[in-house]
């Protein structure tokens, strides 16, 4: 897919400014406009603190209809208050205004550094430019996009598919406090395709699940996770099975952008797909999963280019799920190191280093103790994650 | 404590060797002998994954009486299946004989890669030069036994606290793969006070989940942990509350012992006591710490004195523990950088900047919802980690 541009999503323009925010000057507000308006659906995240955008976009979601939506980077206006929540209408209203719509039809994103309160007027004065710059939702006006939202990313996150008569259109950013439920990340899928809002908040959960909720990078979860999809409905009826193609379509859409944010872990120089299989049960598979994506020595070993299986096991060993010791078996992509719980000896181990050159890799690793099988993805750990961490407010 | 020297122990006789495990040559195999037997008790990994040694140790010692500890470090002897459990009996078949008792007495504990077998002939021709060795349970005997267990430690770790008419004092190692149940760590616990085993287990049991189990480097435990205490019965009779102040001493050896390994956590350069106040329930209150040591932003942060408590925000909101975010307040050492949920500013995180500049860091967190309080220790995350995992087996 990535070969040929991206459709046009029909009935949305989208465009992108910069106000400030952040500190090389480069775009950091994005806005999505869908003057017909849209069917619409959200996730957010489930932390327990969740920053000002979040809490007015989950209470303005739940009419299942919005006209646009207002995303920063540069400053997550959570653990603000009330003077945040101020902040986040102030800013939503600007753009209200501009569009010459609802305000309650404005949903709205942050992300950024935590505690500091959404210097409002500054996105209130780009607002009329962006407003004026809007372009079609096509390859160009979805990048831009794509480009505003990001903060530690190191590239843009587009992904789409086509279905008959429609097509599905997402943009994400992600990088760093990367974890289930939900990762730190934006993401807003668009569409053409005419479907209400139960729908897709069902089609949208379920692909989240799976995709989204599946990448890990550093364990943490954000105060501002939120993925929202809008469908303007200027596609053709989909009728009969056609609903399935459309799931299949967002699943895609969601299953690349979910990898394309594990793949920009911070710092990271891989991609790592925990493949889980043998578990008793589908929450142990999961459990065992995250363990192994979670772990600091695997994921540091997988830096290394170690094939350090013995960190895999005692990962998958302290995770709970049940595993038949004498029948775990353990491979780096196409290189097996352990059978039957033992080592394959250092042969193995050199051809799964090998392995471990390539971007991505696959880490199967079967329990012996049953049928569920889970995926989960995440990256290595790297010096350069610490490098961004220690200094990112500074 | 630490400015005299350790008191002696009656009844045992300590000493360590070199058998070539360690590439360095370092001393790495450490023998503990009580001749006239001890009663003993130990807590071991919940890891489903048990390395040989554990396996026999945790067999052995249901006796609740032993005679000799024999420890390496350079070898974890874990998932080597058959052959490991063979090599680690051989280990101690060959301390017994040279020892001249029955090898069900000896107590085996091993630490460091994991899925080599232990070359059992190599540690069992250093054994008679270990046994002629032996010398008195005193602060040079004992700090010997603890440089003989470092791994990645960078100094050993020896504790102790004198009663009336006994002794007890401690060595460990730590270093990485350090998380609750327990670290992977081996800690050993002297006493000449005379108490039955069964006595021994309620009192390490109950010192370990407040002390050891309150570690958490970084979130991996393994396959190896081995806390044991002998008592040789040699010290004077303990009456009445004589047996609380022998508690007490054996949590404040296990507390040091603790502290050390935290401090010592691979690449740390900070100790960092999580104090979590203020939950709902005790469960969630080290739900919420552990969430916060256990979070690879804030200890990068930490790393890099940047007193980011948007990270702490919503590492205590994720952590699943009920919280008000407008009664919650986080005080990096004794500077208060939040009070009801919201940021006191930048001098406020300047003076706690400068709090972290101290070799140990007290992050006080009160979520603002209940009474129930726990403690977490935990260090920062550094290159340095990084870098020792990355080449660990290398």
């Amino acid at each position: 897919m990535e070969s040929k541009p991206a459709p046009l999503v029909a009935g949305f323009s989208v465009g992108a400014a910069s106000c400030g925010l952040k500190k090389t000057g480069k775009p950091d507000l994005g806005l999505i406009f869908c003057p017909e308006g849209a069917a619409c659906a959200g996730v957010f995240t489930r932390n327990r603190v969740k920053a000002a955008p979040v809490v007015i976009s989950r209470r303005r979601i739940k009419a299942g209809r919005c006209l646009a939506v207002l995303a920063n980077a540069g400053n997550a206006n959570a653990c603000t208050g009330p003077e945040g929540m101020a902040a986040a209408l102030e800013a939503g209203r600007a753009a209200a205004k501009a569009l010459g719509i609802p305000e309650v039809q404005v949903l709205l994103a942050s992300t950024g550094v935590i505690g500091k309160v959404l210097p409002a007027q500054q996105v209130a004065r780009a607002v009329p430019g962006l407003v004026r710059g809007l372009s079609r939702a096509d390859q160009a006006g979805l990048t831009a996009v794509a480009s505003a939202i990001m903060t530690t990313d190191t590239f843009p996150k587009l992904a789409w598919r086509s279905g008959e008569g429609y097509s599905v259109a997402g943009v994400a950013k992600g990088a760093g406090m990367i974890a289930p439920d939900m990762a730190t990340m934006l993401a807003f899928v668009l569409t053409d395709a005419p479907i209400d809002a139960m729908t897709l908040q069902g089609l949208l959960t379920q692909a989240a699940e799976t995709t989204f909720n599946r990448v890990t990078v550093d364990g943490d979860s954000s105060t501002n996770d939120t993925l929202l999809i809008l469908a303007s409905g200027k596609g053709k009826a989909l009728k009969g099975r056609a609903l399935t193609g459309f799931a299949e379509a967002l699943f895609g859409v969601c299953y690349d952008l979910a990898r394309m944010i594990a793949r920009d872990g911070e710092g990271a120089t891989r991609l790592v797909e925990v493949k889980l299989s043998g578990a008793k049960t589908q929450k142990e598979a999961l459990a065992a999963a995250r363990c192994v994506a979670n772990s600091p020595l695997v994921k540091t070993a997988i830096y290394g280019r170690d094939a350090n299986w013995g960190r895999i096991m005692a990962a998958v060993g302290r995770s709970g799920a049940r595993l038949n010791p004498a029948k775990v078996s353990i491979s780096f992509g196409k290189a097996q190191v352990v059978r039957g719980g033992l080592t394959l000896g250092p042969r193995a181990e050199a051809a799964a280093a090998r392995e471990m050159e390539a971007e991505e890799i696959v880490l199967s690793i079967d329990l012996g103790a049953g049928e569920a099988e889970e995926v989960v993805w995440t990256c290595d750990l790297t010096p350069e994650y610490i490098k961004i961490n220690a200094d990112y407010r500074t």
